[in-house]
């Protein structure tokens, strides 16, 4: 779940989907999420199933209410992405507002979602460990302990890799550059799935930008260098 | 902890610190910052001492080595922090290539701390309420559940407020608008510790900006506006 959920908040960041066009990179993030969401309801209903058969009480602890708040949210943004992001129905400025929601909402989602398992991996091993228990380290605590701080480091990549502006992919990054002062200021929707009739606007913008875009590769070469 | 931590980080995003002087905003942010590493020493001391008094083992959870390693990097950030940022020697492009990683670690420690008190609560739980135990749901347990996720929802706030761009201090979004393309993409220290003397380009930049900022600043209301 996780590792689906993670390829897709960083779809957009990925060198090689930057050739494929912005529709299919669209169908990517979509998809991965469809994946995302399907197995979370199979978990869902695997736990509800478990804990019916143990008769452990549903519900009672944090771990699931945070996990079921994340995944009312996760829906929600699955919704709202497929009807304002996918449909062609939405104007753009629609679209353009949304977007900084939809990329924070997002994000903000898969860090619960880790801080989610980091809990549940916690209850599991205080439940499960019981000859020699949670606290006598014995060498499965210790594993999955290290597995649960692989996790905390792969989130922290992630977040990283769908943070950094210079990791864009170069056509969004270029309308930036473009539009500084009368755009809005991050998340402009300028290709969608509503542009792919062509707009004289939009594609002399374009031509005039050619050279502007090559230096901002260029700096966000440099960039890369120097930060990492 | 969390909430000192957490005015830290938002400090340079409250409108009545714009009015301060950046050097004044900077301390008030290493001093909270300086506050939070003192509060979490405390508490990490206490930590130790009830696990001795009561023989109960250290660093053998999940919540103790994650909430370690956030104190690790914590005093990481706090140093380089110091020393590159407050004190007057680092040169500016070494800060401006390393505001960015400083302010994505800070956030990211930030998150960390979240999730480590989640799994602290879960923890404390578990093995706190005994009779009812925490899966029979006493009001206590619904109680700290509810803590927790009012826990979730204040970092998600805080989160939002340090991510978004329009809130901002001006005069970084104002360097930003004038150097879409020759300046770094992100975290210019344009003022920092280092530039109190005047600087002819600077000033000559402000002052053909005067018209940029404004109209930045009339955007960023109207962006603030849509997005909320």
């Amino acid at each position: 779940l996780v590792s689906v959920l993670s390829s897709a908040v960083i779809v957009y960041r990925l060198p090689w989907t930057w050739k494929c066009s912005k529709l299919l990179m669209k169908f990517i993030h979509a998809g991965l999420n469809t994946i995302a969401m399907i197995l979370a309801i199979v978990s869902m209903v695997a736990v509800f199933e478990y804990h019916n058969s143990k008769n452990i009480p549903n519900m009672y602890s944090l771990h699931s209410w945070i996990g079921l708040t994340a995944l009312i949210f996760y829906s929600l943004q699955l919704f709202l992405g497929f009807a304002v992001f996918l449909l062609p129905f939405a104007p753009v400025p629609l679209r353009a507002a949304l977007m900084p929601i939809h990329a924070y909402s997002g994000l903000t989602i898969f860090a619960t979602v880790i801080a989610t398992a980091l809990m549940g991996i916690t209850e599991k091993l205080i439940f499960s460990l019981k000859k020699p228990q949670y606290n006598a380290s014995p060498p499965e605590a210790t594993f999955v302990n290290c597995l649960g701080l692989l996790l905390v480091i792969f989130g922290a990549l992630i977040l990283w890799m769908a943070s950094r502006p210079h990791w864009k992919r170069p056509p969004e990054e270029n309308a930036k550059v473009l539009r500084p002062i009368g755009g809005t200021p991050e998340g402009t929707e300028a290709e969608s799935t509503m542009t792919d009739s062509s707009n004289a606007d939009k594609s002399d913008l374009r031509i005039t930008s050619e050279a502007a875009r090559k230096q901002n590769l260029k700096l966000d070469e440099a960039g890369q260098r120097s930060t990492m």
